[in-house]
């Protein structure tokens, strides 16, 4: 292994992957029409081969480009997706390094995470084919998604390449992950899935994402890592200057067990964990759902601390839990500067409103451009870094407001905007209960000017205080 | 106030609501299209009268209904709902008791609610006015939803009659729970409005729930009560057979202050309802979307202890998150009986599968019947109380699985309801992260047979707690 920038840190550099001209995929199965080779051959947009040692036509895929064996490819090959059988396995590799792969992701089963000795033996065996000259990603695992440069393991996987960083051991848990990143308006740069991690590893993974130059967030699921592996992890983690957030799996009792059995690793004392957490300010989540949520609140609103919050609302009695909540969770909701409660107590005019936070906007929220302006106002407040909103989905149904199309449009959405005007975020809760398909036409149109809409506060005001607690703990 | 079945009780008989025949709205404003009298001729069947002094005509409401006052009115009015300016209200409520009207609704505000000595003044001579003869809901509340006899504030309300009630000082609040149970799958009996609460208030409301016989289930949103009404509160509690969810607004100290604000009420200590929720076995929780889902996994369910959960998942990696998350929420994932493990292995062939609980099923899940055989299986199991399952919500797509929709519908589709069978709740969480118009498709089907889809493991994991142990301290 390579000692990169430090006498002691031991980590794997595949800084070439941002380089990647061509793949292999080894072993595409009939049986499963291909499914490997026509998820590479979806957006790759470079040379692609196909290697089976019997399969000469593969429908929709040029003939040309399909070989017995990889040494018959003439030009190089970066990269190579491996399906084949374990028995096959170890002569596939020795080719690989023979044709100076650079990177492979064997996702064949059955090796370490069998529980098998045999399987044990067999992983060894693999990574002394590789001569560590052939980096691997797994066996068990799906490898790498890098949209950038069009490289998927799966059929319609999103294409827009983005900041955000995710090593993982699941294949599963990334392929929720990436299908997911649509509809909450994040992209991924780069996705890991590891699997066994025979060769490359969590460290080594978040070394390099860390040190990516196209990666800003850096996202993790982790169920443990291998004990000689924690000096390397604590040195990472020491240089890092960008944002973790992770999800240890593993957390329970049953947990642990389940960890073992579904990936070889050791899931390590949770203590470890808590305190390597605190220690390099990682941010800590309990599911993969907010792990998305956290990376899109930091995506869209940078590294925030929100601790003077103005909470804004159509029900009194809605406004009084999400305080509670906010409040509950870390947060204060106090009240606007006097010169700001002035210039708010000219903009209300409706029985029942008063320049207070919480700020219960009634039906004037739908009045005129009220909207906007209080807003603008509210956010101009040198005593407020930020606006938690509800507006219940059965408004956007038109015949439960006041206004047209027109002004709702104009003053409402363009309202909820104003979080990028201020530099500070504003989280706008819509009701996920009614009015689904309008709902999600306004969410699109939100998440595309990068306001994270929400159905239920419990889902991101946790987040809003493990955000802000981790700026706040940077210096 | 009448003393019912108890020496001490202090309560208000309202049991004549599940009989009102006839209808009058009082003050239908042209100006604002006439909204509550046509949302209360929306469904309502039997007789609706619109009074007011001036108007004559009103749109698609027949003439001979539009009356100047109500003593003009030929027929019985067994409930109102006024809406008039606060200096007309006196007269009217007069009017109300001459004309021996039932029930109220006083939806005007600017009473104690607007914290002025004017206001409280006037509240009091309302409460004289109406001679403990007409009992009112209000002022400054919506009063009255019941879907069975096709009273509603509000246009579009669902219509059809259900076994929760629901009570809550704050009509946003009710808002956002009605127009929200269709897609919850959920139904209402009644619901309250009650607003300032100077006649009928939380303790009168919570005791017709509890002896309403269309009422199962009793849903309280609570700001506060009056410090006079808690010997009163006990007593009804104290005899209540049915279980109670209840959200406490105003637990944050902004919080406190802003129920003060929002109705006029004593928000009371915090630890003198936490009390009551203990000592009363009140299921306690934090936000709207927790009550109305708490409702649900009940109404659907019965009143479950769920201690010994199966997780099913398509990714291993998945499968652990919700380990963690149900075993910190405080259940257990125990092994499957010997028995059914050797029977589970049977039905298991695909690699990396295997009789475990959290029980991998990958690929596996969408071959032929298998997800049917094997959770018919689990749920037979005496070790096991109930079942946790996740569909990643692509898998929906059918580009993304490997049956057909046939077998996906009759296999899949009808493994999730298979809680039903067993008795013991299947609660599977279908990610929204993809394919939005066939989730909501699916969901809609599976809500229908009272399944109830999750979005997020958060969503309804601590609420499991919450509703086993209720049920664990009924005794």
């Amino acid at each position: 292994m390579s000692n990169i920038d430090s006498h002691e840190l031991n980590v794997k550099d595949i800084s070439f992957i941002n380089n990647i001209r061509s793949i292999a995929v080894i072993g595409p199965s009939k049986k499963r029409d291909f499914f490997f080779l026509k998820n590479h051959a979806e957006y790759f947009k470079g040379p692609l081969y196909a290697v089976h040692p019997t399969v000469e036509n593969i429908p929709n895929f040029d003939k040309k480009n399909i070989f017995p064996t990889l040494k018959d490819i003439p030009g190089e090959v970066d990269f190579a997706f491996i399906a084949v059988p374990p028995s096959k396995i170890l002569e596939i590799v020795d080719e690989c390094a023979k044709k100076n792969v650079k990177l492979v992701t064997v996702f064949t089963s059955e090796f370490s995470d069998s529980g098998t000795e045999e399987g044990i033996i067999l992983e060894k065996e693999l990574l002394k084919r590789a001569q560590n000259k052939v980096r691997i990603l797994g066996p068990n695992g799906m490898g790498l998604f890098y949209p950038k440069l069009g490289i998927a393991w799966r059929p319609q996987f999103p294409t827009t390449p983005g900041n955000i960083g995710f090593i993982a051991q699941s294949g599963g848990i990334c392929n929720i992950a990436i299908y997911g990143a649509n509809a909450l308006g994040i992209n991924f740069s780069k996705v890991f899935s590891f699997g066994n991690g025979a060769d490359l590893d969590f460290v080594d993974l978040l070394y390099f994402l860390s040190n990516d130059p196209e990666t800003d967030i850096i996202l993790c699921y982790i169920e443990g890592i291998k004990e000689g592996r924690i000096n390397d992890l604590k040195e990472v983690l020491e240089k890092n200057k960008k944002p973790i957030i992770a999800l240890k799996g593993g957390q329970s009792e049953t947990g642990a067990i389940a960890t073992k059995t579904h990936t070889a690793s050791i899931s390590g004392d949770n203590r470890l964990w808590d305190a390597f957490f605190k220690q390099f300010n990682i941010i800590g989540v309990e599911s993969l759902e907010q792990l998305l949520n956290t990376a899109r609140l930091i995506d869209f609103y940078g590294i925030f601390a929100l601790d003077k919050v103005a909470v804004f609302s159509i029900s009194g009695g809605y406004g009084v839990i999400l305080v509670d909540l906010l409040e509950k969770a870390g947060m204060k909701v106090p009240p606007f500067s006097p010169s700001i409660q002035d210039e708010l107590n000219l903009k209300l005019y409706l029985p029942g409103t008063s320049p207070k936070n919480p700020l219960d906007l009634a039906a004037q929220f739908f009045f005129g451009n009220a909207a906007y302006e209080i807003i603008d106002l509210a956010l101009s407040d040198r005593n407020i870094d930020g606006i938690v909103l509800d507006m219940p989905g059965f408004y956007l149904n038109t015949v439960f407001r006041s206004n047209d199309n027109q002004s709702f449009r104009s003053n409402v959405i363009e309202s909820l905007y104003l979080g990028h005007k201020h530099n500070k975020p504003l989280i706008p809760i819509i009701q996920r209960s009614n009015q689904p398909e309008e709902r999600e036409r306004i969410t699109k149109k939100l998440i595309g000017k990068k306001v994270p809409v929400f159905g239920d506060p419990l889902e991101f005001i946790p987040l809003l205080f493990k955000i802000s607690n981790y700026k706040r703990r940077l210096k």
